[in-house]
């Protein structure tokens, strides 16, 4: 028996403690604690660690305060397109959906494709179906959506009016998303790991864009050495394979999960592009992050829990 | 001025001469043949290795022999859904694409995607949407079409319906596209690497199924260490994250092209699954596969060129 530890992620952002009011960080410790309670007391109970991570970020998809499920932001065409990864560390069984409009839980669609086993990953209207055949709670788009993210892609249809779309290059001011993906890593009581990740993706972004969350590798990803789920600008931890590096350097290189992941984040990522959750076999966490802000807590089996927003906190 | 590498690859399997016709074999070697000649031109005139990539993989595309553009298997639906990727290994740029179905070239929509920046990966309707504000070539599905892929969904339905897909499980007999994806990794004369991959996926795939093949650091990688193209059994190498992991071996572990692209092939993925194309900044070509056959040939600047299907060959 080992002493379990879960932590999770609401997004990272170049935000402080003046872009949010207190009722908005009433209501997002409040999801977080929620989300930590949901997958502790399954590993608590000793059910596995996917089983955790699955609940957890079941709880932050129906929390309309964060970019996934509920409260997803919306693309270009005024389309919600979510998507989702978790990834078993014990046997790297994973699975991922992108380009859903009405699936309630991406995550669960996630861990269905898993379970299913024939394919990995599945997109757009054939991932829908698959989860209809599943009998996974489907909505109509408008469960989705919040007049938070209505306004943010208003605001950005204003910017790219007044601004040509070459000159915001790559960045894209995904800055301006202050709460982002949601995601979170467990270790359980036989010392199983396991990661999930959940997101509406960024404002604006193209209809179709695949962001690093459902890519396994890049925003999600676990196995025997750790188990690791990102938030920030996609793009970047995607041409980067973040999530896997962080294994990468532990298993090639002899690193310590602290060393491997500071090395991801500060080294390898731009600064200012986000941040990452990871926990390794002897429990350790990590929540490394390279711009001022990320919504994040952890709990453990000895009772020791935190959330923090910004930099200073735990 | 460093002396140019090409290598490209038409599929891997387990099939050996029993299996192919000497008039397939005479087409194969043919489109193989234009493949390398393609991309070699561009490099012996200076051109960029991503440049290379692209012409080569284009060339392959439009050949009917071979599973990717022109002659892409059938997925459950009867559709054909395309996909591919490219990566620059100088600056980490790549873009991908999914879910193709009029496409012509869909490693040039993936060059596209990487060119505009914005993101790195679009998917279905949006990645055909912005295919066609690019000006890309499209063509009706019906262009896509061959009796051999059609007849080779066929056989699977009819296999469908004798044995419950349950039985099948995660093999699910892939071995039988016995011509599969293609692919290129390309050393240019400035010393600069890339990698481009492009496929129908698999046949009887659920449909909006994402394979590894524009799964960045799945089935496509390049960074200043070295260019992968994968194929084979795609979710294996998905789980695995298998083309960064030739690089993370070599970065991180001190190990060389030939010893990581091994470890990959022989140690880490399933007997059988497939293997993959790989170049070194020092020129070094491996191509690795763990099943009896994978098409597969080089050329360099010095004149030597070598196509080989089985596994005795070159």
């Amino acid at each position: 028996m080992h002493a379990w530890t879960l932590a999770v992620h609401g997004g990272a952002g170049n935000f402080t403690s003046e872009h949010i009011t207190k009722a908005e960080e009433r209501e997002i410790r409040d999801a977080m604690q929620r989300a930590l309670g949901a997958g502790g007391a399954l590993l608590q109970a000793g059910d596995s660690a996917l089983a955790a991570v699955e609940a957890a970020v079941e709880v932050l998809e129906d929390a309309p305060r964060f970019n996934a499920g509920r409260g997803s932001c919306y693309a270009a065409n005024g389309k919600h397109e979510m998507e989702a990864a978790i990834m078993d560390g014990v046997t790297r069984r994973a699975g991922a959906a992108t380009g859903l409009e009405t699936v309630r839980h991406p995550v669960s669609l996630a861990r269905a494709v898993m379970e299913d086993g024939r394919h990995v990953f599945l997109a757009g209207s054939g991932a829908t179906a698959f989860a209809e055949a599943q009998g996974l709670q489907l909505e109509d788009p408008s469960f989705f959506r919040t007049d938070r993210m209505a306004q943010n892609l208003a605001a950005w249809k204003a910017y790219e009016a007044k601004q040509a779309v070459e000159a915001v290059g790559d960045g894209f001011h995904w800055t301006s998303q202050k709460f982002g993906t949601v995601g979170a890593v467990a270790r359980d009581t036989q010392q199983r790991l396991a990661a999930a990740t959940s997101t509406g993706g960024r404002t604006n972004k193209y209809p179709g864009r695949v962001g690093d969350t459902p890519t396994i590798g890049a925003g999600t990803y676990a196995d025997e050495a750790c188990a690791v789920s990102c938030t920030g600008n996609g793009e970047e931890f995607m041409r980067r394979v973040a999530a896997y590096d962080v294994s990468a350097r532990m298993r090639y290189g002899d690193a310590t999960l602290r060393e491997s992941a500071d090395s991801v984040v500060f080294d390898v990522l731009p600064e200012g592009s986000g941040g990452l959750i990871a926990v390794d076999r002897e429990g350790t966490v990590v929540m490394p992050f390279n711009c001022s802000g990320m919504i994040r807590g952890y709990c453990r089996a000895d009772g020791s829990f935190a959330v923090g927003l910004y930099g200073s906190e735990i």
